[in-house]
């Protein structure tokens, strides 16, 4: 071991992520390499469109770029004693200059590259995470980085990337090319008017960027700022939000209008799966409870209101799927906010959102009852919590046509997330019930590598699969481009999606 | 990878299951040689007897044999949008022809290679799946195969099938004995008279075929059609059963009358293992309540009844089977028939029962702490939910005498579900606290196949511990037979057994 | 396979516990020998201090050494039906004579000898157990034994070990030293006066030995026995506790003067992990309720009580380690004494604690919401449920700089325990969220051979990273020694501890 040697020259291995074994690599190599080049479908994640949409958009320093907006990154460094403000983090009220660094436009050079430094120095925290990894590969396969960060190299690489980030190959759009990507979706409040959107299919750069129309600030009646939010519906959709009645035809011009612009989905979280169908009364009854007893805080004005309503609402989503032909998506069992004095002074998706126990089989049978057999019905289901894969979510999949599992989904997009999903889900559901592979970004670099991650595990389980006697090569190397890009083109409907010209 | 040469050829490798390592593969190889031709213990499944009983018995069509009696396959047909009708699924009511294709006596030959097309031409849906593997071994093992199920290949696979069918050497007892079952238990209502089981030990054909007692029909008070089996287990006992005390006698009864023709085992469904004992006047109320507020549904006449009552004649049971020798079989965790409007069209055992969250610790603590340390118990536990195999059945089979924890049971019966069945409860309950392999299945020509995987799994599990240094070969080759049937027969009582003679 | 060559000669494989893979075996073997001959921190464990405080300490037999203390053997037997008085377990009342045989200085060497004959005989039990592998080390690693255990080979085994047992190289002190201890700390009662520990530290022999301070048994107010405890720690502390506020002031004293001790942490079992801050007035109220309602049994005295006073406690200490610095250990989820009956004859900690399911993600939001973000707290999470630890604990210890997370603890001190363990909480806490090893042991000369199988085994996961190219050699030559010392030196702040002299 010549650790310095190692530190000189930074580079990915080609067979990473392979299992070690010689037969099992040979073939993973040999399946990776049919789609390693194929495009990227992204039909689910939170890149900031400003960055595509204004031609004049800009990263900002590599602080702001990689550290900044990415709550994978700052959350494991604050677990480890390093205070959001010394990494430059802002609080919902703007970039502020505390304890001497910062970060930012504010911030200035230097403190950036002192976040940047002391980011650098605890890079050793996220050996062996998927965080580690896609940084990693970002470094090097991105920015050309040839030496390992650390506290040593620190200041060097800051200014390679700097330096990439103002030639115009690395401009975002360019950026965007160069990653090979065919199909990006963001994520977009229900009450977006989407102008981003709009102003992007206006340009003449062409790109196949479509909204994910995704109404939790609104259906969520706990959801912090809720009436705020209704007021902006009322605003978006035109109609005078007065009763459940108007709500729920809100909803529905917002969903065309979401349509129109490009979507196929519908985005949907939730503290757990549970639906509930209640009578038109019952909502409304609810409904102004909520209107009328709200504050800024959001509302559960009956204790289980909140829950109740949420659980309609859910059912109300699948009906009006079934009628527009969204696809939706539901990713319950996060607890948001968990730290309220840490919440309260820096906002929402800094890292502080943590799962929780649930279980899919009682919470939606009520959905699954009405609607589940339902052949125009897609819904698609992800979890936080593992032991719903095996139990829940195959067997429902494997039995419901309107069915499909979402990929490892946040903590689990990782390699051993992977493969546990692969190991307690196939089995009882098979691959065709599942819905190939999303990123859920916010970190645009990042793109190729979780993609990469993805493809490599595939084709290490595949390989597997063949080697263990399971399936045959012909079986894999079909399976192999399903994974790749085939099953979420297909969840997703964007094979069925004609080609959209403004 | 040349496609047409492998679907010309389909044949299973030798080595199959095993890990690629070669040290591995080679001793499991080497372990799996010396059971690979052991007879069949098959102490749990639901093969319908009159296969073996009638000595005019016949398959049907391939259709009728491998698709419509087999929920594994068609669960997954639907949930891809292949509905029941197509697929010749009889409703309750006998066999239709629906939407122009069925299958079974009544549709004919066309009907019949019209779903064995539709069939095949999605077995792609299988790949990575224990059905796939299953069906794979049964065409080419059982049926001499050689290509590959598709589309294109499926009239002709069809016709093989067919002509096997009709040929002596394929006559079911014939098959019995060339698939070298050694005793196979069957699942019988409580109230079943055994005629069945009479006939086959009055017949000229010498087989170890036995019993299994099954109450769940008359101790949950919700079983649908409780009253008419109460009345049927009436008949079968010759006691009226008017009270508590004459429902508990006619239980003991034919629980003698089972073991007279062979049975050593009981075998109790329950939606949670949930046990508590009831004073002989609160079983008596809620079981009048039952016996006269009845309808035809299953009744839970005041809440919890049922829960309470089936909580309470499981501890019942186990006084028993302490009594009588009789083995106890637990398999709580699926809820049955999930999906209201799909069982009223198609009734039970359809693919559409999905496991729920459970946990034994406390659920069983009445029961084990009343019974649980008295040697003549044996109770044998399945699960649904794996969270318990570490965290509640290792550690309560790890101490409690009479406590043996069941196979990888239903979704789990695959190759990840038996690795980490392996990997979770071996290293706390000892391999002896488990009670071996058993099939469970309904599809008569699987049983091979099942217990194939069993025991390839078993050795390179075991070949995996010799090589890491965890046992050594010696320990090894005498594991191996234990879990290929020296486990199972211990567990079932078959070693205590005479041999039957009517 | 020759077996009785292999029963000849009992010999550990210098790479055991590594992959087969060759490459993977290389590099672990490589990463192993770096830190195979590293002293050993134990911060965490159950040895009865006598051993080493009283200079004329003897081990007795090598049955009352290596069977009677240790419930991780005798669980396993008394589950195959072999009762806990024919191994002479002791009941409280003392050693006793029952069913002919029997353990223990009034058992006399046949008594002694036949209990070890039962063991060996049903040696073959703990195949594939840690129990397994701790024995099979601890005979041929400490006592030089050659021959595997078995009835044939038990008496000649049990003659060298006793031969062992009196010869000054195994005295417990010079077993200590050759067994390369660098730090142990022991488990103390809350009340406790230490004078062992005053003892060992005022004698010649210098060892770093530390107490812990536990204070379950007045914590847990239906803690059998609460009210004795009280008054021993009223003795302990000089303090008359006829107060809750009296009771706090007890344990701040007694804590001090564990720390004055050398102790640099504290040791908490709860049934769960709830927490809740309850004002002085309510802590009051239940406080008097359990002083004047309680009987010798413990006490809950209103519903909720006692799960009230727990988790109202567990936040108390946490403050108290925010103002003193000992590092906090926080067990949860063991149902102690599942078997009331077995309980009453054979006392605690005799096997039958079974786990149940838990979460921490709600349950600790009190606590980690009022103290988690102080960087004075370190809170050290260990669990039964490993659901918990992908779901709650590594996304918890991935963002409060409190916490950490404890090794793989009771059942899950294993090999696939430990491979569970990185799998599922390196990718989101990284590994300087956990706390390194320890061994938690009662039988003092199994120390060396869990920290062996610790070491194997993350050498194992290490090179497995490597050959996957998830981190490289120069990380993981760094993270060997964090996993081997530095990590649960840095947790239990034996780091920043001067050396203690009397």
């Amino acid at each position: 071991m010549n650790s310095s040697a190692i530190a000189d020259v930074w580079r990915l291995s080609p067979d990473r992520f392979f299992d070690p074994d010689p037969s099992v690599r040979n073939l993973a190599r040999q399946l990776y390499g049919t789609v390693a080049n194929e495009p990227i479908i992204s039909p689910h994640g939170h890149i900031d469109i400003r960055l595509l949409s204004d031609p004049d958009a800009a990263y900002g320093s590599p602080t702001e770029l990689l550290i900044v907006p990415d709550h994978y990154v700052f959350r494991m460094l604050h677990s480890r004693g390093i205070s959001l403000e010394a990494l430059g983090i802002p609080t919902p009220g703007g970039m502020e200059l505390r304890e001497g660094v910062s970060a930012g436009p504010g911030a200035g050079e230097a403190g950036n590259r002192k976040v940047w430094q002391l980011f650098s120095e605890n890079f050793y925290l996220f050996r062996g995470t998927p965080t580690g990894i896609w940084l990693a590969h970002e470094l090097t396969e991105v920015f050309g980085v040839k030496k390992k960060l650390s506290g040593e190299t620190a200041q060097e690489i800051y200014d390679q990337i700097a330096d990439c980030l103002t030639s115009p190959e690395f401009s975002p759009r360019r950026l965007y090319e160069r990653m090979n990507i065919a199909v990006l979706c963001t994520t977009d409040p229900a009450w977006d008017r989407l102008e981003q959107h709009q102003a992007l299919r206006a340009s003449d750069w062409k790109a196949d960027v479509r909204p994910t129309f995704r109404p939790d600030g609104v259906v969520n009646l706990d959801f912090p700022g809720w009436l705020d939010n209704i007021h902006k519906l009322e605003q978006a959709s035109g109609i005078e939000i007065g009763s459940y009645k108007a709500f729920i035809q809100a909803l529905e011009l917002q969903r065309a209008y979401f349509k129109k612009m490009g979507a196929t989905a519908t985005d949907h979280a939730a503290l757990t799966p549970f639906t509930q169908e209640l009578t038109a009364d019952q909502a409304e009854t609810i409904f102004q409870r909520a209107l009328h007893g709200q504050s800024q805080q959001g509302c559960d004005c009956n204790p289980g209101d909140s829950e109740r309503f949420t659980g309609h609402m859910l059912m109300e989503m699948a009906r009006m799927s079934i009628e527009d032909g969204l696809v939706m998506q539901l990713h319950p069992g996060s607890l948001r906010d968990y730290d309220r004095a840490f919440f309260e002074r820096f906002g929402r998706d800094k890292g502080a959102d943590i799962p929780i126990a649930h279980e899919f089989t009682r919470s939606l049978q009520p959905l699954l009852s009405k609607y589940g057999r339902d052949a125009r019905l897609r819904l698609i289901l992800f979890t936080l919590d593992e032991a719903t894969y095996a139990r829940d979510l195959a067997p429902l999949a494997g039995f419901y046509p309107s069915l499909l599992i979402g990929p490892p989904w946040w903590f689990y997009d990782s390699l051993n997330g992977m493969r546990r999903y692969f190991d307690l889900i196939v089995e009882t559901a098979g691959l065709y019930n599942t819905a190939g592979f999303n990123d859920d970004t916010r970190a645009f670099p990042s793109i190729p590598a979780r993609h990469d991650v993805w493809r490599r595990a595939s084709a290490n389980w595949l390989a597997n699969l063949v080697l263990r006697g399971v399936i045959d090569e012909q079986d894999a190397s079909q399976m192999i481009h399903e994974l790749s890009t085939g099953l979420a083109r297909k969840a997703y409907r964007l094979d069925q999606t004609p080609e959209l010209m403004p």
